[in-house]
């Protein structure tokens, strides 16, 4: 029987900082007793030469992707790409490195969708190296709902407190007019009340956000809340969802955090992530949610310029690793 | 000789929250000691109805506007409006506390001006019913500039450690793309600069705002940086203005609270407003800067729904006052 959780960690990209933060997180996540059992979906041989170049200390243990966990006091490993052999260059990607990186995500997901591993938890990858090695790929998210077979998903992101679901992502700010439709609302309200539900709130409280200063004042700032946020915020609650609303978003994200909601749907991307990063620069979290499995990350990139460096912080993908700990503790309650 | 700020304090609408928040202010800030010399602009029987109302400690000295401050250890008021009686109700507004307010902010400006005070502190004031009393207002930043003939001007909002500028400010967001110009930012970056010397800061350093997701992510999402915001940022570093810039803006509040910046100048409302009242929901300031004389205000309303009820924080009129009294010891030295 299983009791701890057992974390998927992907290796991200080998030249990047996030062998270097995988392995400082595990130490300092277990150093202030935080229980789970890794499992690293990268190279036994990468790990081996951060883990020397930094002087640390952690045995790993490679696993065979068929074969069960015996011992959860173990960091172990699954080499996704036994036979190659890598040189590793910190600062300086390369193809192998890239197609280790993409190799690493795809077994993690499989293991996790044949319950091998209870969540996934990805560093950093360098898309336009994976898409230079031949490989058509936008981004982790994109990647892990086409192998999910996932069709409505969205990135909760995580951190200060807050958590928060965008409706429109990386688009021009000009753009968000002609994106930004009533489904797209209702979808990011559904999604963040099914990911949190799967993450054990059983009712989530969800506050959305309008688009205009003051929420409009009555249309005399705008009406986009009354033409396209209220509609998507009527039909949820049509279905039970429990959504307040629609808030100015300058407001709306200091009450969350006395408490009033657990999660806050913005409109657009700066909307979200000026209070989590004004928040929690350095240990924001993001979530995949809709996908049938679990999935966090560390918000940063590789940082090819610090990596090798012994410098980089572990704040961020510790947070993502005991996030995934509570949506796998939510998911067995 | 004057040792201590005398600070001007409107006292807003007279059903509101205005002359609660002030009595309270002045004795929090004396017995935290922070010593100033208070001038009140309103009626003495108005503050008086308050203070008994709500059983505070303070005694008032009425003070004629063409008299000089004798003693710095008084609270002194000078009653606007002297002929007239009030029967306060609050939350009630009603003509005469209209007029009240606004008579209240003319003699205050006049007394700036006179430099019998060193600085204006405005409560709330009720813009509908002061227009419904029959006087053309869009509010105090308008009237100030009005009354000090100041043509270039802009709102400061200070609070949670961060000082933002906005270059667009209550205009639906849709609009913010017809509204801003190169001009516009300019003038935003240019008062900020103006305005933080004559609070002191001999060079102070302003990071300009990118209005896109990541700063526009060299064109890919937006090109408002380049065409509109770089041709203003370009100009003030002719003029010498030290600006940096164009940050993404979820990550430049973050470096600012480290210390990175003095000022950060925002495209929009919300982009600026949002930092701040997550940080410093119930203790954001709001100064007015390019006026010929210091003005800052509490960033609240009148709030008439718990006037009288002795619940009111005042919060927000404190940092209002010590704002005040920073920017006069900044203007001295």
């Amino acid at each position: 029987m299983k009791n701890k959780c057992v974390i998927g960690i992907t290796i991200g990209d080998p030249a990047g900082i996030g062998p270097e933060i995988i392995i400082k997180s595990i130490i300092n996540l277990k150093i202030t007793g935080f229980d789970f059992v890794p499992v690293l979906f990268g190279s036994v041989q990468v790990f081996e030469f951060y883990r020397d170049l930094f002087g640390l200390d952690m045995q790993f243990v490679p696993l065979n992707k068929k074969e069960d966990i015996k011992y959860e006091d173990k960091v172990y490993v699954i080499d996704v790409n036994p036979e190659a052999s890598f040189s590793v260059s910190p600062g300086y990607p390369d193809n192998n490195g890239s197609l280790l990186a993409l190799e690493a995500i795809k077994q993690a997901v499989y293991s996790a969708l044949d319950s091998k591993i209870d969540a996934i938890v990805t560093a950093p990858i360098y898309k336009k190296g994976i898409n230079e090695a031949g490989c058509d790929f936008h981004g982790h998210t994109g990647f892990l709902a086409y192998l999910t077979k996932t069709k409505n998903y969205a990135m909760m992101l995580a951190g200060g407190g807050l958590k928060v679901v965008l409706a429109t992502i990386h688009i021009p700010l000009r753009e968000v007019f002609g994106k930004l439709t009533p489904d797209r609302v209702y979808e990011a309200i559904k999604i963040s009340h099914e990911g949190l539900r799967m993450a054990g709130i059983t009712e989530p409280r969800i506050a959305v956000c309008a688009l205009n200063p003051h929420a409009g004042e009555e249309g005399l700032l705008g009406n986009e809340e009354t033409l396209i946020i209220k509609p998507a915020v009527d039909k949820a609650i049509a279905e039970g969802i429990n959504v307040t609303g629609i808030f100015p978003s300058d407001t709306v994200f200091w009450d969350t955090l006395q408490g009033k909601s657990d999660i806050v749907v913005a409109m657009y991307h700066d909307q979200g992530l000026i209070p989590i990063k004004t928040l929690a620069f350095d240990s924001g979290v993001n979530v995949t949610l809709g996908l049938p499995i679990i999935r966090t990350s560390p918000d940063h990139g590789t940082a090819f310029d610090i990596a090798g460096k012994n410098i980089a912080t572990s704040a961020s993908m510790e947070q993502a690793i005991k996030f995934a700990m509570e949506l796998c503790r939510g998911k067995r309650s």
